[in-house]
């Protein structure tokens, strides 16, 4: 891409580079949610439609479109913009986790959902936040770990096929 | 296969032949879990080291496998030998189900926990059993949908996402 700007396209590469410089300077973290945006609190968190006794708490932003393509959320986020990750060197502190802390106890969330991957850091973020909100008394609940839909039992690996068993449903009577 | 056996090794295939006509007079249905076996009631079924009020319903003994492998299930089975696929003509009577709820009415079974696959017909076998059993009074669970362990958000469908969401699970205080 460098070569083809430079020889072909030398207009479009003052573009590209304007655009960065544009987006560098724009762009900033949202006060409320922690998500990229480019005013002080982000579209989603000013809606008077969501639910804000919900809040998600995901890795990135990647993964809130994600949860926002299921249309089955209507609460609010929380974008922790990385995870617990001691090898990298990354703890609560460089996660900034108290300003989770301070947005889950604003008086109005009634339930934190965690949402952060099902991998070795994520499960590990998760169980740290869960101990941080049941301090102080806040419920906490975490996406559900299983089978995925249409799938079968034969290509499950049996970790996945082992958690679904032992979190099984009943169905009410 | 054919080609081979019959230029070169036409022994192997008269044993191949035997080994096919012994199988076929000697393997039959479990008369308690309904899966492949040699004897009247199988190994599995006949073990005391299993927890008899837990029964796992699975569409194959394929499925039955996966679940031993998890080494999470100490419980005993019932395999349907299929699924209902009106599209292929198989119901509840083609099925057999009537087996399966004289199986779960033995008095000692507590719990039916139906691991059918969570494809279209695996879910319509699930609904349909379901609502047999209860009918009977009989406690029916079912195998956890969600994100597989190990799972990022960012690479399941939005249909487990959801499902995941819907299900998620409170951390208790």
């Amino acid at each position: 891409m460098a070569y083809h700007l430079l020889q072909h396209d030398r207009a479009g590469a003052q573009r590209l580079g304007e655009a960065v410089q544009h987006a560098l300077q724009a762009i900033r973290h949202c006060q409320r949610c922690n998500t990229f945006t480019e005013v002080d609190v982000c579209e989603r968190c000013n809606s008077s439609r969501r639910d804000s006794s919900l809040l998600c708490v995901v890795e990135t932003p990647v993964d809130m479109n994600m949860m926002e393509q299921t249309l089955a959320y209507q609460g609010l986020y929380y974008v922790l913009m990385g995870r617990i990750s001691p090898l990298d060197g990354i703890g609560s502190r460089e996660l900034g986790l108290e300003r989770l802390m301070a947005r889950a106890q604003d008086g109005v969330v009634q339930e934190v959902i965690l949402a952060t991957n099902f991998t070795n850091e994520g499960e590990a973020t998760a169980h740290y936040v869960t101990a941080m909100l049941k301090q102080k008394g806040i419920k906490v609940s975490r996406i559900a770990r299983g089978v995925p839909v249409g799938g079968e039992l034969e290509y499950v690996d049996s970790g996945t096929l082992a958690q679904s068993l032992r979190e099984r449903k009943t169905y009410q009577e």
